[in-house]
């Protein structure tokens, strides 16, 4: 296998992606880097945390120059590098300018050629809320260039591998067709591709019908890259959606613009009188002294304290995989802006694929607002209790754990068996008080579901009057 | 005036506070300089971000050394520093031995001789949950220790400041009183105490109301020192609450004990596979060097990046303040523990106090979930539309915005003029669709007062059934 999976969390995962020039950990970001442009260079990438870069095999082939000096050196050669290459198409050029010179054949074979490590497919990206028929047709054109390209792939031999895009606009059954069709072919990593209009225009919540569309088919053993997206905001939501690599063109573009990236949105130059970051950048300069910089100088560095939040952001979101506090880096990020809020919330409509892919032993449970109520570990929870066998004929369930009982109702769980109330998820839960409503009426339907199980025993419900509006609520 | 407040969001306030040492910009965090240690030297302190240190002159003047040092060459001589220095009284020693072998008269004297920029009395720091009766007599010799520091102080006629102790426990009613006596003393600083058990013991929700209840009296010209808080997860919290100084002798403590900040929660060194920052410590250690180090090399380490990332934070939270995004700030770093949820909340018993110091021009309103519907904007916003003359006799309000009307109802705000429509807060905010109820009934109740107050005009109400849905409510 090229893809080694090493930990889990809600639908993330930390993984080891194989490739030529060695190994990648994931959820990996790729910085983008422009061939023709002389900005921060690719040797120094790896200072910021890279451990893969992409470039663009269309845009090299189209120069002489570089075209020339990729066959004859390679494109580790080309810039320099001796860390895995990912390359893309010109799929790029295609939305942007209509038409690229080249077809889809010939970009497979020179990638392969110049040795990229991930070989991508010339597809067709289909911009977001194009009509059905369009994106349709779009995406049969594309899997027919798919399965060229993994024949043409193939027939080179050699240990890289082979990017399959998954397109289909913002039609998620087309996405689910095109995940589909990716699953048979012999692909190596998935590219969910065309969602950078939505990204720019902050229409997360449909990357986020779109992510996951794809990851519902999407043979989970295979990397995901969410094409194009760069943002350190969004590393943490989009990988607890199961999204494996990113590619950074932000860290650059953002730049020389006078961005700044931090994990919780953008910032003007202008607007920051104090860097809220310690990268070098940031502990060397003040904003006032990159407002009196040349252009040049200041678009450097500022790209570089981009790079350097971008991978600080990656490590939190593969920390908080490993120690199984994923949905809580979740629910904190959210919060940078209202419409991630919204995007993490599509995650209510997969929850059987979220709860396949979390894991069920943690450590702690911060409820952390409306959304901690979706964890697997409460439907879990509650499942759990169902199956308690209960010899006695007679039960008491009370909301005060003050007095002794056969069980204990708790918000958003439920019904918890006294022998629990020490166990995870329920009893290492930390909440706090007034909380939302639907803390208390996820924890009534449960107890409503242990009662109907428990027809044949009697039992003594002792709430008090907070659980018993709720009560009342579920009796009508 | 000796401190100067330059920017304000929420209750929290950038401002400069003059001492004999230089200004210091506040929200200042005073690392802990424990004078009989050998730990980062004080004069590196700067490196991280420090204006002021702050050390404990009771330990000085216990050993005859360096009492006799700080005599000699000032306490600015015995720690090399040419940065301020705030001295505490020995009240920590107090509380944790029950007894110290010096007076108030004393202490303070002691610490005008040698030049401390912000002197503190010996007060009585009554911990936690002490019966009212103990709480009580304690405060009174607290009160008595201040107003004779009060007078010895100004009888050295230095230009160095007065702290004054805010004491009570957790009987808001005796830190009001508190309060009330320290405005009436010729102090520089307040200083909030005793709340380190409550820290310790993440009762967040207790220090706030301390806070709330104190700050509710104290003199807002004068800065707020919450004593012993040191913790970056809490700073944008109780700077919102109006606090100007913190101190930390977490960074210390907690790297001795190999547990590592973050402004999300502490992590332990065992469990950090990835260092979630970007200070030098990160960028040039993997976890795996450290835990390999011996043990004073790496509680080095782990202190020194406990340090960038706590003044990072202090940046962060200051950025916050200028660009006026304190609330969404702190709506985000709640979410680092329910604790600090639950201590947000206490912000709703003191509305009118923040309404007061809140700012009412700012440029974005990011609704983050049910805590947002209590910001000052909000009901300003609906206290403003109630002043709008209206010519018409009869008008439209509509909650659609595609329809022409002369108002729209909006969740949160409520009743929107349409020539408000672009205009903060109310047009320039961001939600989510599927708001909690709260944004409904909020904007409701708005609603239900335009409407009371224009009972003389027709009204003719457009309205799409989730609102029906909360109108019907309140017209039962
Ligand atoms: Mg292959
Ligand atoms: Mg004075
Ligand atoms: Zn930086
Ligand atoms: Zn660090």
């Amino acid at each position: 296998m090229r893809f080694e999976i090493t930990a889990k969390d809600a639908m993330g995962r930390v993984g080891k992606l194989q490739t030529p020039h060695g190994v990648v950990e994931t959820p990996a970001l790729m910085p983008v880097i422009n061939p023709n442009i002389r900005f921060i260079p690719p040797a120094d990438m790896k200072k910021y945390g890279a451990e893969i870069l992409i470039t663009n095999s269309y845009i090299i082939y189209r120069s002489r120059k570089l075209r020339e000096t990729a066959l004859e050196k390679g494109l580790h050669g080309l810039l320099g590098v001796d860390i895995p290459v990912m390359t893309d198409s010109g799929s790029f050029q295609l939305m942007v300018y209509g038409d690229v010179e080249i077809t889809n054949s010939e970009i497979v074979r020179f990638q392969n050629e110049i040795k990229s490590d991930i070989v991508t497919p010339l597809d067709i990206p289909t911009p977001p809320d194009a009509e059905y028929g369009t994106a349709m047709s779009d995406l049969e054109e594309t899997l027919r260039r798919e399965k060229e390209a993994e024949e043409i792939h193939e027939s080179y031999g050699h240990d890289n591998l082979l990017s399959i895009p998954v397109q289909g606009s913002t039609h998620t059954e087309l996405r689910r067709h095109s995940a589909r069709e990716a699953n048979g072919l012999n692909g190596d990593v998935f590219a969910i591709g065309a969602v950078v209009p939505l990204l720019d225009s902050y229409r997360f919540a449909d990357v986020a019908k779109i992510v996951l569309a794809s990851k519902s088919i999407l043979t989970p053993t295979k990397p995901v890259h969410l094409f194009g997206a760069g943002h350190p905001m969004i590393f943490a939501l989009f990988t607890a959606m199961g999204i494996d690599l990113f590619d950074s063109a932000a860290y650059a573009l953002f730049a020389k613009d006078d961005r700044y990236l931090t994990p919780y949105g953008t910032l003007k130059l202008e607007e920051i009188q104090y860097f809220p970051c310690s990268c070098p950048v940031c502990l060397n300069h003040t904003p006032e002294e990159l407002r009196k910089m040349n252009k040049n100088e200041r678009a450097y560095l500022i790209a570089e304290h981009n790079l350097y939040v971008s991978f600080e952001e990656i490590r939190r979101v593969k920390q908080a995989i490993k120690s199984n506090e994923l949905f809580e880096l979740v629910e904190r990020r959210i919060r940078a802006h209202p419409y991630l809020i919204q995007a993490w919330r599509e995650i209510r409509n997969h929850l059987e694929l979220l709860e396949k892919h979390d894991p069920s032993a943690k450590k702690v449970f911060f409820y952390l607002g409306r959304e901690s109520v979706f964890r697997p570990a409460v439907k879990r929870h509650q499942e759990r209790v169902m199956q308690v066998e209960i010899e006695k004929d007679e039960i008491v369930i009370s909301s005060d754990s003050g007095i002794p009982a056969d069980f204990y109702l708790r918000p958003v769980f439920g019904v918890v068996p006294a022998e629990l109330m020490e166990s995870y998820p329920a009893g290492h839960a930390e909440t706090y008080d007034d909380l939302e409503d639907e803390a208390y009426t996820v924890a009534v339907e449960g107890l409503k579901k242990f009662m109907d199980a428990n027809r044949d025993k009697k039992i003594r419900l002792v709430v008090d009057d907070k659980w018993r509006r709720y009560l009342n609520e579920i009796q009508n």
